[in-house]
């Protein structure tokens, strides 16, 4: 048996999301039925973290055993081949050790969230960013983020269906970047709650509308009441974009 | 009558083109469709350039002729909402002089050209980019594409139905720059042959390739023979950018 490392690039726009669902398409279903066709192997392909339906990757990480005598590069080749027509791809694939798991080894994620702040609607990135039609003030959104960063209890920003043990989570960075009329947030942390970054996202959004003074996402966050929520953002401006590792030298 | 600038964006995928065809759904197509739904009348937009099936445009400009009264602001919101479902968006309009054409006013066309270099296929940008899986050497490609910059008679890059009454035209800008693992190629002229910068565009990727040396682009364009085209790339990548006009005072 190895054990590979994959980074998978996706776009979430026809799946139910990562995780495997009886009633529609996923990511893991569709990377599972390539790894059968190319190894005849029933596995599970574990990933650094769940993704919900329309929110794409970039750079998933994920990993798998298989039994197979097969090298990285023709796995990944073959994966790709057979994964067709699902838009789903492997960018990676390295052997790695066998105590070395995606989710569980992962230290620290990022996510990216792209919103184009125009009143016209989406053409070419229709699903793949928010339009927002209101003008974004992303210097206030930028300060009210700062509020969020830091060890906090985010139940506010925790979804119902959340499965975290805890609703206290250290958030790394939360930065807030206008270029033209693209406003994209960045989102760092060891891990997050379910939702969590979409309803940061929207409840910033509501700030760059001027719905919300800049203290609000504060005094949301102090709550610590779902029903505070001012906006969960829809699921077609997230990006799940990296996933940290200790590097090999460091595994005990 | 009011004159109306348009800068339109769209999704070349769904469409045989830019142009009306019989035999097909058009970008022109759909625009005129909306404006008849929004006004009542039947009338022609027309572009900076036309465009081939699948290439996508991200700031069109064209122009249309309106009895009916009503703003600018309006007039955009209004063709938004009637363009849907259609990938076409307006993201600009404008009341301009009786004599301000989209195509014979345009004096400057700028494209650009989007090649991701890597093994795997694309997914977000499956049909918005050429995925090209051998190395490219851009700086052999920006270093061969000098050749095609100036006056010249682009014969080799014309397609065999190119209508433009000369094969000489004046590329004003062909740059190649690499980021990761993102080739850009962009294109800037008065005006462009037909097929032109898909024609340039495949042979200096041919160059990045390895397969032709960096003066077989040169020894091509001099050749002034079509068939002497290493390869037209595909649309996919294909961006039509910008439009550029004489600044109002300057009219006559």
């Amino acid at each position: 048996m190895s054990r590979f490392a994959l980074t998978v690039e996706f776009d979430g726009r026809p799946f139910m999301g990562w995780q495997r669902q009886t009633h529609g398409p996923s990511v893991q279903a569709a990377l599972e039925a390539a790894v059968l066709a190319v190894t005849g192997e029933t596995v599970a392909v574990h990933a650094a973290g769940r993704t919900d339906a329309g929110v794409h990757g970039l750079a998933m990480r994920a990993h798998v055993d298989i039994d197979k005598e097969i090298g990285a590069f023709r796995l990944m080749e073959a994966l790709n081949a057979r994964v067709r027509p699902a838009p789903v791809a492997v960018t990676a694939c390295a052997v790695v050790a066998d105590d070395w798991h995606a989710r569980f080894s992962c230290i620290g994620r990022a996510y990216a969230y792209r919103i184009v702040n125009r009143r016209a609607p989406l053409t070419v990135e229709a699903g793949l960013a928010w339009q927002v039609p209101q003008p974004l003030d992303a210097g206030a959104m930028a300060e009210a983020a700062q509020a969020l960063v830091g060890l906090h209890d985010f139940t506010t920003f925790r979804s119902a269906h959340c499965q975290s043990a805890s609703p206290v989570k250290t958030l790394d960075r939360l930065d807030v970047v206008r270029v033209g009329d693209r406003v994209t947030i960045e989102a760092a942390a060891r891990s997050f709650l379910h939702h969590q970054v979409r309803s940061m996202v929207g409840c910033l959004a509501l700030v760059g509308m001027g719905r919300w003074a800049v203290g609000d996402v504060a005094a949301a966050l102090e709550a610590k009441d779902r029903a505070q929520l001012g906006l969960n953002a829809p699921p077609d401006g997230l990006y799940f974009m990296e996933a940290v590792y200790p590097p090999p030298s460091s595994r005990t």
